[in-house]
């Protein structure tokens, strides 16, 4: 399908959740749901899309959906999406609340996720009704397309190749800052369009923080090293995590990573259609809580990934929702020892209906034996 | 100075204005505020600050700010913030408003352009009274203090000199994204932590478009190429735009660089201490007009720069505010032509009471005359 009307199709989905919800449209301001719905990628942009039926909106079109944002993305706009409208202002949200009260558009969804109290009593103080939308871009943006998870699968080749690259660059004295740069020129010179966040590099002591940022730390004899990465391509994020060590590992170290390891193991297997996300948590944390670690992992099992890093659905402890067939998360537990080290594996995986140890499709692909370097 | 007696410095100067509002103590959410206010850059962190003599809050000091970040960032809010009490909570803004009203603290500064709705929702549904702050950090952030200098100063350094290393890969034939690509190895390998923004390459008929994203076009033979970069120093942004030529340029092209140089100038002259933003914007937005340009350039003359990209002040029509010593912003005018092609001159620079065509302190230094390649 021509790009265009795929974002005409996602448009109409919402059109229909918008009009259930009894509003006359959906002004929507989270700039990676407006990405997703016309495909522009903007700073400043907002979109105006009339409920299904509403005054003005033609049955099962969206000829009369607005999208507005500045000049610098003027040009962008006008060849990318030409079936919308487009108001071109450098107050992007007041231009179409003001366009919506012209049309008679005076029930107005919004996404109270994203608004700011500021920018809601901006609005408020129009003659429109300000009712909140909800996640309904992000619950449609969950299950991915065909088309989504190629560019995803091309995000996480990029990071997995980079990563078998970069790896041979570890040995002692290489600091954690340059094995990040490593990496990250891996990555650019595979395509990636930017990484898909700070890269993280955590050697000996400074694995005891899940997001150390690499600094100026020498890798040495009996580090672990836990290194955490992703290419973004074309708006989508790779997300993988591996620890490898520096000479053969002590006793304590090849414990927790070979723990690790099985935890992943076990949340991977529990990625299966229809799962509780909070069951996936359980499956690969139960593990690491009977060893007695679970003070030693204090972050979510995994979550899902597309255009933004994180995104729904999350896969944690208390968290709720089931899994479905093409969307892709991760997978990622850890074991934390304050003052000692680290390590958390990680992969990106879609939820399919398949068989066998892991039933998704694993796009990150680097093993998961623990490299000895 | 220690870096956490400057933050606590910094957090004195809040106190004293949340005293002034009449809150109990002000909830500072937004991450660079929050950076700003206490060393830790976390994607999950908040602050609650005693208002300057509130209950319990000791006169003068702030013993009693209460720094909230999860796990992840335990160890280094521990090293890195000494002086402040630490809660590790997943839900560091929930956290820190029960402890709020725990204490008693009942009026509760909140940052308003930071909060979402749902949040804001969120909180009131305890027993706090929420009351605007504004943007109170924002305003002790615009001068910056000598080490903040010091350190925009390595970023810009960094991009310049990447900027004329990488300026010599431009040939026919190249493509947007190659260029862009080795620009952004260049300032990784001169020790940028990462890059201040996307960079953008805009070449021939792309360059009608301020913000393009680098893609697949190739160089050609009497292009002219817009280039906007920057690198990132630990938190600090630089950013710099120039405009070369592949051979000789065309009439068109000579009269709207040179019109454009001519406005970028006008515009650094006008960076004095105590200017008006919009007497700055127009010192350079009018020659572009009086030429006939004003509808193709439709963005602002240029903005502040700091731990975000673009922060206090915005330097544009409609906007008000003086210009102090100590603030660095950007002067870019640009103009562009649709289906034809632009220009744009960016330099970073700080507010200074200096003399000469340039008052100010310019930190990048990239030569503004027209390269021909």
């Amino acid at each position: 399908m021509h790009m265009p009307d795929i974002h005409a199709a996602r448009r109409a989905r919402l059109q229909e959740q918008t009009a259930a919800l009894g509003a006359d449209a959906a002004l929507i301001t989270s700039l990676v749901n407006v990405r997703y719905l016309t495909g522009l990628a903007s700073s400043n942009a907002a979109l105006l899309l009339p409920a299904a039926g509403a005054d003005g909106a033609r049955a099962g079109a969206d000829g009369d959906a607005v999208l507005a944002t500045d000049s610098r993305y003027a040009p962008a706009a006008e060849r990318d999406c030409p079936d919308l409208e487009l108001v071109i202002d450098r107050f992007a949200e007041p231009a179409l609340a003001a366009l919506a009260a012209a049309r008679g558009l005076a029930v107005l969804g919004f996404e109270e996720h994203e608004m700011t109290v500021e920018r809601h009593q901006a609005l408020a103080g129009r003659s429109l009704t300000l009712v909140p939308l909800g996640r309904l871009v992000e619950g449609l943006r969950m299950v991915k397309d065909a088309g989504e998870i190629a560019l995803l699968a091309r995000a996480c080749q990029i990071t997995s190749e980079s990563f078998e690259a970069a790896v041979g660059c570890i040995r002692p004295g290489v600091t954690e800052r340059e094995l990040a740069t490593a990496l990250e020129r891996e990555m650019i010179d595979r395509g990636a369009e930017g990484l898909a966040f700070e890269t993280i590099v955590a050697s000996g002591p400074n694995g005891d923080t899940p997001h150390h940022a690499p600094a100026g730390r020498s890798f040495e004899p009996g580090d672990l090293i836990t290194i955490d990465c992703g290419a973004r391509y074309a708006g989508y994020h790779a997300d993988m995590t591996r620890t490898v060590a520096i000479g053969e590992p002590a006793a304590w170290q090849r414990e927790i990573y070979d723990l690790v390891a099985a935890a992943q193991r076990a949340g991977l297997a529990a990625v299966i259609v229809g799962a509780e996300v909070a069951a996936v948590d359980a499956a690969s944390r139960d593990l690491i809580s009977a060893a007695g670690h679970g003070a030693h992992f204090g972050h979510g099992v995994g979550h899902g990934v597309g255009l933004e890093i994180h995104e729904a659905p999350m896969i944690g402890y208390g968290r709720t929702g089931r899994l479905a067939a093409g969307v892709p998360v991760t997978v990622e537990p850890g074991i934390y020892l304050p003052g000692a080290g680290g390590v958390r594996i990680e992969d990106t995986l879609v939820v399919r209906a398949g068989t066998g140890a892991i039933p998704g499709e694993l796009l990150t692909t680097v093993t998961r034996e623990l490299l000895v370097l």
